[in-house]
């Protein structure tokens, strides 16, 4: 499994403190060392930075400990392999290029029988199953809307109904930027905090670091942090609950769903929708 | 105008000292200072690192000048805007991945009046000629094959083809490379070397910085480097022709054609097929 970070902001923010709590896991609090990797959207482009060294050891991660990268949108990943061997192309976070954007993709979790037929316009250039299940999202995003970039709304419509699809085949932890927003999905383990006036302080759990936002924020601020666990101890984080999306924009969750309880009430209403899924397991 | 550096190598080797002397041209022995950008491909995955700040300025490029990172193929760019604003979205190189692979990208050059069509499998996300170039020959790629990945050989002569279409339109020198090859041309300036056994020292002509690289090297190695200007005194460097596209794999040039100079060949045998060009300024 791996450990997934997202942040999404309301102005440009650099990601240092949490980064390096989050970091930590890779080798130090947590054993999530084969490889990690960040990316930062500015507009509609996005800097990767990507290594198959741990958090902890790679000169690629202490340049972004140091440097502070200001951004709206900004995925990270730490990996312990599962599928796909420890190599720079099943570095997560993912890019591709749709409608004029880049599409960055970063997942947690673990999927089997899961042998999608692609169309050929997005191919994975790794051997993970989660490179493959961005490759589908996207394919299946353009088999909906075309060359014609969709609005967020409709996005987000659209991958409501592909991921549930993909979960059916294991554990479909993911976020998933353009620079626009951030979508979030879990089946299992996802947490989110909304940081926003008037500023607290927060302590880290990974390290022994502290930091008041109050001093360092103004009050046009505001940033939404996804993780895979809490990253800090003094902080209220809301847990996804099992199959829940959220769309967040603007430092702020601004479209949520239960898309695997949605299915089962309307399964539930008419039993011939039924179709055999493992949606127990959620 | 920007400047161009590649390296293509038989075995996995470091750049550290051919991009030390090219990136003092990013403001202290030229002022190429607008952007910057480095490609590392491992296998068919790589890492690119890109910043709106120069390569003497940037924590990027400074990571880059010390951290070795060993590729068999590196594109970097300096940058000096002619069109497009200083932004992360016009740092060239561009990726795209086609076939499964990491294609990497980078121009030197102005091209004018350039409207291609695009399919919309490829669409820049910045507003240079330069990615609209890539993207158009790789959608050329797309038109001529398909999603079945052709043979170098066959890429080689599709884009000996499509390359003079686009430098109709002005100055058209890059690099291109997806992992296994690098592919250049060049219609105004480039220049390349190959180093290998015996290897000599060399001596950078933008810093004081010598290297004997016969200490440094086994005789399996075999590095060719192609750059816009020479980056060193004491070495023989060739010169492009107009209109020479070269293929470099395993660290020396595999094919070589003369593109423009063809097509006028085949025109003067018979000028029915000559087209309106502005072949007399290659």
């Amino acid at each position: 499994m791996c450990q997934l970070l997202g942040m999404n902001c309301a102005t440009p923010t650099d990601i240092t403190f949490s980064f390096r709590g989050f970091s930590q896991r890779a080798g130090i609090t947590s054993d999530h060392s084969d490889g990690f990797g960040i990316a930062f959207f500015e507009d509609k482009a996005c800097r990767l930075f990507v290594d198959n060294q741990s958090a902890v050891e790679s000169p690629i991660a202490e340049l972004v400990r140091n440097y502070p990268i200001k951004s709206r949108n900004v995925i990270a990943h730490i990996r312990k392999a599962t599928q796909g061997k420890i190599t720079l192309e099943n570095s997560h976070p993912f890019v591709r290029e749709l409608w004029g954007r880049q599409w960055i993709f970063a997942h947690n979790g673990d999927l089997h029988d899961f042998h999608p037929r692609l169309s050929g316009r997005f191919t994975p250039v790794g051997n993970t199953d989660s490179e493959l299940s961005f490759c589908y999202l996207l394919d299946k995003l353009v088999e909906k809307f075309g060359y014609h970039e969709p609005a967020l709304n409709d996005i987000f419509t659209a991958l409501k109904e592909i991921s549930p699809q993909i979960a059916e085949h294991g554990t479909f932890n993911f976020c998933l930027s353009n620079g626009q927003a951030l979508f979030s999905y879990a089946t299992t383990k996802l947490h989110w905090i909304v940081r926003e006036y008037p500023f607290q302080h927060a302590s880290l759990i990974d390290l022994d670091v502290e930091v008041d936002f109050s001093e360092v924020t103004t009050p046009e601020d505001r940033v939404a942090v996804i993780t895979t666990e809490p990253l800090t101890h003094n902080e209220v984080w809301q847990a996804y609950q099992a199959g829940e999306m959220i769309l967040f924009q603007h430092g702020r969750p601004i479209k949520q769903a239960m898309t695997v309880v949605e299915r089962l009430q309307r399964e539930a209403k008419d039993p011939s929708l039924k179709r055999v899924t493992k949606a127990d397991q959620y």
